[in-house]
């Protein structure tokens, strides 16, 4: 019997050419093999997205085609729509998500994952979460608009008037930089889905249940509570200290594969400065002093800002509320999630792993009678 | 570099005293060391369930109790009936399943995962199945009664008449024969959900697409499918010597684990005579004559029958029409996917493996000129 690797830490599950995290070296590289920080500064979200799922940066055509065939995919189905409309505005924004994409992708029979259908579930994200957040503010939903971009047209959804371009281009940004991240839970549970032969609808589904945990795309989130706990930079080596010495876990640093400062975390941080000036010098005085505390503590670990500290920032300049964090991640991670079953299509085998059995042997109890 | 294996294969990815496949000996233990073929002959699927919670069957007081609670949780929620009625009547049943489990397990808030939850979400799945059978027939979506079984419940809610015992017998110990199955790739997909701090409806709605796949749930519907195109035991070994020359895989036959036979398998070839007299003569020379060709081609392979080939007959006699297998399987198997998330909880470590990078290097293309 093999060794048991709680976690899966450090198995190799998959092979892949969508992404791939090099934690030692702090590198991310997207498909194609760009590095992030070459990518980040020239690319829109959509010249992303058909980069992780094709293979190649669009041209000018490829990209105008795929603008179009995104926006016209923006609008929600009947039953997508109906069951939006069911339930209560105040339902986590994660589980409308879950449910309504649900049911957009509900099909008559089996139909296997195709790129058409991921370019489709993409463009409905932002219809999908924009709709929970205006119900939740006892606002009506409104309708897409498809002369905007992804990134504007989420704004305009979420907030009904005319998208400030500095905000947009935040947006865009945090959405280039999520949407894919190696074998991540989220990327991965998709892998497994697909494994089966399911369709692209469960497998996405599956994936948004994944993110929606507080150890993965519910850590944005974390980190914004905690910097709003601290409230101040005048107010942080006190909050800081005093954490530390309650033994709690600083949100948004460390990583367990990046062994040097998250590249995200950088291009992130670099632009931190629009939009939420105060929540920034906040940010970046704890960021200085958090370091600093747990370098003290523990130098021989590697823990550097990750990236859902500095997304926090950015997302909040944005003017994205921190209940909409986990389903802005998944905006823009959809992309990943289907980029990944894509590829597993051409070799597709059943992720059925073992496991180790650690109850009683059979025979050593005294079989009971029957209740019935 | 650690070696990729393809599926995970042999890498044990959990431990786990829920159940154990013992392949090589051809037997299947389910929680606190019962042989399924021991167990089955005396248990309902309520005390399966029990007994895959709790780790005890329960004694008459405790069986009771759990019956009243999961009837008392079979009606839909508000957000679950919107979900269900504005859905396409001709929607694949998994899709509904799907989509409607995650409307009504919903909330304001994440819930860790508890016992209360997994007994509710498994009490509800006869409910949304029979709803999701009778609008395809066009037939009203009838109200569960609280005096039934879970079994004849859902024969009830799917058929609007009192359910016969026999067929309420056959249905139930279907249920419990297929209620876990160690970490297959359903169940291994809600413990991957669950890893991320995710709750339980994320978990269950994840493992029921993975669930859907052909190579996993979909194979009842499959073998049952093949048993159609067979038509009657005379035409068998035409049927099955043509097959083979095409080259064409036998559906109910093989097991990544089993190298013997499936004890579920033999389990429900001894009670699949009632209900289906005639499927049941081609499904016995079927296997007959399918075991020999495939030991004729392959003697040094165990090719021994799977649960499908004798499911799909054992839930034809039950009165489960063949477009419902693979929600019959989700409807049993419930009750493994929570178990195995509430037994994560004790140890939760985020599921997150490491990927084997195929793409080119960084550096190797020049950059492009921004589309912007």
């Amino acid at each position: 019997m093999p060794e048991f690797s709680p976690g899966l830490e450090g198995v190799v599950a998959a092979q892949t050419a969508v992404s791939e995290v090099d934690g030692a070296n702090g590198r991310l590289i997207y498909r194609g093999g760009y590095l992030i920080e070459d990518l980040a500064p020239i690319v829109t979200y959509e010249e992303v997205a058909y980069l992780l799922w094709q293979g190649d940066l669009p041209n000018k055509t490829q990209l105008g085609a795929l603008r179009r065939q995104m926006a016209a995919a923006r609008p929600l189905s009947k039953a997508a729509r109906g069951a939006l409309m069911a339930m209560d505005p105040a339902t986590d924004p994660m589980d409308v998500l879950r449910t309504v994409v649900s049911a957009q992708g509900a099909n008559k029979t089996l139909v296997k994952p195709t790129l058409e259908e991921a370019i489709a579930l993409t463009a409905v994200f932002p219809t999908i979460v924009a709709a929970a957040y205006r119900r939740r503010q006892g606002q009506e939903v409104l309708d897409s608009r498809d002369d905007l971009s992804h990134a504007a047209n989420l704004l305009w959804m979420m907030e009904g008037k005319e998208p400030d371009a500095k905000r947009v281009h935040s947006a865009d940004a945090y959405l280039v930089l999520l949407a894919d991240h190696g074998l991540n839970a989220s990327t991965f549970a998709a892998r497994v889905i697909a494994s089966t032969g399911s369709d692209l609808t469960s497998s996405v589904v599956g994936a948004i249940g994944a993110l929606k945990g507080p150890a993965h795309g519910g850590a944005t989130f974390a980190a914004r509570t905690m910097l709003d706990k601290i409230g101040s930079a005048d107010n942080a080596e006190r909050w800081l200290r005093d954490a530390h010495a309650r033994h709690e876990r600083f949100a948004g640093f460390g990583h367990r594969l990046y062994r040097t400062y998250d590249p995200r975390a950088k291009i992130l941080r670099e632009m931190a400065g629009t939009g939420a000036p105060e929540l920034h010098r906040t940010a970046a005085r704890t960021e200085e002093l958090a370091l600093q505390i747990l370098h003290e503590a523990h130098p021989e670990r590697p823990n550097a800002t990750n990236v859902d500290f500095w997304a926090s920032v950015v997302l909040t300049g944005a003017g994205i509320p921190k209940e909409m964090f986990t389903c802005l991640f998944a905006t823009s991670r959809v992309v990943g999630w289907t980029a990944h079953v894509l590829e597993s299509l051409t070799d597709l085998r059943i992720i059925r792993p073992a496991s180790e059995w650690t109850g009683p042997e059979p025979g050593k109890k005294p079989m009971p009678v029957a209740n019935r």
